[in-house]
């Protein structure tokens, strides 16, 4: 998907910086043996994929070389097939190879998050069910695959535990009831979204009850998962969580359940496999 | 493998810190609708796995409560069946549940890496044969990884460009030849490994005939591959690297390949499958 | 409001650790006049206030001497009384009057935030009307005011641009409708609360037959506010902003807006007055 | 005042950084609702104030836009009324709306301090007394807000524990006598301002005796602080601290005291309102 | 010199975090061929020293072992005789190896610049003459070395460009006179130390016609060093600067000059030699 | 030594910042009395010396002045005589002299080092044996001065404990032999050096018939020295480490030692004495 608004520019030099310093500390000892002379190359996809991961790709080459031209010949969320030439760049040869391996780790990483998702999203077009992700994110990255998530046309859960109450069935037993637990989230927190996990369509119908804001129905049976529909009528979202194979998902969109929460596209990485080669592009 | 020595505490706590703070930020919602007092808990795997990521995890939990109480059933490198419990803690359940994500995603990231490699290493059990990795990581978590490949049973390839020298046809041809390049580097560099990455058995025989570290077979034939290690004869240490599945592993280790270098090991994460539940084990 | 959950330590641990290199530098050029001895002392608040910032008044203290001794007489949250000792400590006199500005700087900045936010939620008590912070906080220190924002009894509005979708008239002139412009960002973020902002009452009709999340009802009389009121009939709840006195809260209550969003709570700051003193209470 | 030293631009760009990392995070979602075109907008004052903060304003700006155009119809440290359009700016529209809340954040709290700084110094001109700030400051702003009561014609204070030895009852209770407290803090810190806190006319004899830097004259009366003025003979100089109001500056020049310092410019904050608003100025 | 105020622990958590980053990274690979067991050891100074930089040493070796015990046999400050153990210390064998470099290359440089101090401050000990640093430091290094500078029994100049004005010809160019430039320092920065440098005795005689904190004279024959000494008579201190070796020493303390500044004791290192060793002292 | 791969430029961005940071602070109050304009500058050389450095010194001048143009007349790893100008500028008057102290320490600090091992490089010059650096570093500053000795024409010994195994007595103890110890680190890193040290010539003979990387010959006397280099035969590299003087480099050399590694060139520094001056080069 096309224009998704990306984190804050530091955040991705930053992320840049972190991996370069990791690669390259005191210095190449490969690039030092040759002249440092201007030079250019182009990064190709091997596979089919969707784009997702240019500002970082970007962050890494012109920390290394401000002065270095870069030309995209796709947009960020395209997909595109195998034997596309993504990018086209010149500038310092040191540069371009200090950068290579930093920049198409970010880019491999980011759109296997975005290829991922985009493959469940497909897999739900024209049906009204929705792809979210979940809190299982690569440690030190969850900005950059929440933003890739996006680009792959999913959308995002909570960003964490600070964004969303989320209640189960501890805090139902504490509070004695699921509209007690509801009300006191409401009250402590009423700007707040507020998400129930039911366990049975009794349950399903106390938290309809609520103005809840999403309740997500867990380890239902494909009938009852169709019976919970029935019931909801639309009044309050449904999500069904937890680890859905591709398979699933069928059964989910005919059932018209709103939202499938999918930690597959986050934890789980196919890296994508990019390469770059210096001179021109074929 | 039990016994690796991890990255220093100091990074340990600021990757800790940093995924604490991408999920927790101004505060768990969730969390304060109960009572803080203390409770314990346990994490499970829900598959088999090679154990990776205790230090990350128990920083996540330290950083949350000082007085928490961990006790490890496991060791790092342990192989585990599924249904066993790894770890079980004591301490406030506001930091139990706030630690709890930052936690898991350290060890099912970490394990996947260390499970991955374990599987390549027991495929080249008996043989001569190694497996190392590549810089083809995850932005941010380079040394992370590369400590995960060392408990997965793996060995580490150069950490990043400033430890060893690689020459590949461009230096080989800017320096003349393969003896010319090589020299070059070892007057440059001469205390840092050299491997030379060559393309046919003659420019195989002209590396052989240098003081190079290892050489990098690229792109031969089963049929070449046999043969680079009959004209080597133990004299350098040989590799082969690229995107090996296990089924080629066997080839590679009859052929009596030194090395085998494959990027899926920390390019490509299936994460592993564990859960953290409140109160005692089973 | 007692038992409001935390940032996480380390977020603490940093904004401790900056304001004290901020403050010490190079080292205490008066302290080290003195011997450093085992010493004791107090903080005593000088006016009524609703006290927040322990966790951070506690870091500054501990990263000098980590054996420090503090016991509060007071909890988080607690509306205080002038003349009331707050904390008793215990520990080495060097680090004592170290930590002393720094800690004490935490303390009167976050304390003002929850206790102007106290002054509001008193306003309003017995209404059904919630106050709510904005974005309009002093840099560096979002997280924290946030918290002392829900510690004084107020909720907060959303955390950044990233965890609501606000709907401007720009949006709704460019989606051609508020029910297509509601649709958009629904389409493009379904887990997301979406805030439309209207200027008329004809526009907070066209608002209600959407399915946004809350209604900011702009610069409307008194009158037409009590208006917007009836119209909603609570189908969606509406809120007030702007830059709102504690005079005119008492009209916002009584036509029965849902939410008031307050500015001030956050962006001024009139510092509590504490006083740290070495010795034992009096 | 104009043409003040800013800090170094990598504090400013920090600063920045985490303004912007607070507010935009993984990225936001209203502004991707729109296209990402070139705009252009301005900032009006919406009430007097004295202009402070320009350098975290751009900072805030340039990193979401390294192209983005800013013109300054204004210079920093400008006392300018209400309705003046302070800057105007021309960029990308998504880095203008991401940028607005921490660039006014800065602008509108920077500013406060050089205002309230400048209503003092006003209060005071003509007269041979100066205010002067104090340690109370804002967690993590010590530098902004030391460089923005320079900017409202102020001056600093020491920067903190570092930079000045301040005797106070207990320093010289240890040492026997304030000649005594002095020779000691001299031999240890020599080339450190040594300013000395005295309580009576007596003590203040007993200062004016030694060589210190400066002597603070505590809780004098009206009457014994114009005594105090005539001892000293401008022999060393006096300052007067504390919670001062503008009311009793009058006494205080009056009498002839050289310096008073003055929490309250830097630890109450009266954000100023500004606006900002896309489209050209009216 | 004992008992020296140091940095806070943060400053000092931090310097030791980035050299074990530096040198541990990913993992110690020779520490993880030995069993990790508890053992004890101990550092011995080969040569005569004045000790300085315990703090570090300490935060290196409790980063990567919390529990581990450290006894010091030495303050810091003392001055030890080659071959006296500085401290023991019992530990896990990899986290004292794992520290080693680091918190030997702390004291080290410390050390060095503290026992450079000393000697200087030696040499002029029974004058009246004081050894003061400079800013020609080692970069971000400086307030470790301004302390040990302290605790070598020398006193620190400014900290930097921020707490002290110092007025060269430039200034007094610009400004017309010496009397006018000191009057702009002092209307700018009335609580600031103003230091001017001049050239000539003539100048000199401006200088102590104002009330300038120090005045600092510039490559002066001995003989106009005396006669400057003369003249200012203990109005203003003096001070001599530069490239200064011991063996002027001697004629700037008889001249009777206040201070001397000598960059040689920060920007010059000969690192002391100190030697750890596992098992017990001898 | 020309074209030495330097850093990544966000290292030395952050190095230089950090200086700045430490130097400027709130801001330099010297500079704010002088008018902000255009205004040139040069950095002569009072001594001969070996350049390094230019990366840091740029960072500190564009830092502070994006705009300072900066024209260099010697290459980094040229050797200067004394009285060279290396480097003119032309920028903005108060970031030139906020930038000075900040720019110089870093090139009279790697100078240092650089000269130190250009040094011993000569001396050693048209022999086989070449100069390594060690870890005994400067906090902080390890991979700046690892690409210092490289600019000198010495070579990186280790990184850090993370690149290289070393086996000293207490590994080959442990592992009952040399032979053994050599397998078990083989065996556990195959791919990274494995340096042996030996005390003896029969321990020498047993490394020999190891595969390992490089032998250390500890306190060898020089008839044992000479043996040793006629036992190895060029089979496996030898070095000599240890505080050597240049005198003693000779007998090094002359028995034909392959390394020789100093700690001095890296612990010890006599900063280079650079001068920068405003205006035109003479």
């Amino acid at each position: 998907m096309r224009g998704v608004s990306a984190p804050p520019q530091a955040l991705i030099e930053a992320d840049a910086a972190r991996s370069l310093a990791e690669d390259i500390q005191g210095g190449d000892v490969t690039a030092d043996l040759l002249e440092d002379r201007i030079g250019s190359g182009y990064v190709i996809a091997k596979e089919a994929a969707v784009i997702c991961g240019r500002p970082w790709f970007d962050a890494c080459f012109r920390q290394l070389d401000p002065d270095v031209a870069l030309e995209w010949l796709v947009a960020e969320g395209d997909e595109v097939a195998a034997g596309t030439v993504l990018v086209r760049f010149r500038g310092r040869t040191r540069a371009l190879v200090g950068a290579e391996r930093s920049a198409l780790n970010f880019l491999q990483t980011l759109s296997a998050t975005a290829s991922q998702t985009a493959a469940f999203a497909k897999a739900l077009a024209g049906t009204g069910t929705r792809v979210l992700d979940t809190r299982k994110t690569l440690p030190g990255l969850r900005q950059a695959q929440k933003y890739a998530v996006r680009v792959g046309g999913g959308s995002n859960h909570r960003m964490g535990l600070f964004d969303a109450v989320m209640l189960k069935e501890n805090h139902i037993h504490a509070a004695g009831s699921i509209a007690a637990a509801v009300a006191a989230a409401r009250s402590r927190h009423p700007a707040v979204p507020v998400i129930v996990e039911v366990e049975t369509l009794d349950e399903l119908r106390q938290a309809l009850a609520t103005d809840c804001t999403r309740i997500l129905i867990d380890d239902f049976s494909d009938a009852d998962m169709r019976e919970a529909v029935r019931i909801a009528d639309g009044r309050t979202p449904l999500e069904v969580s937890g680890s859905v194979g591709l398979e699933r998902l069928a059964a989910i969109a005919a059932a018209g359940v709103d939202f499938v929460s999918v930690g597959a596209i986050t934890k789980h990485i196919r890296a994508i496999d990019f390469s770059m080669r210096l001179g021109d592009p074929p």
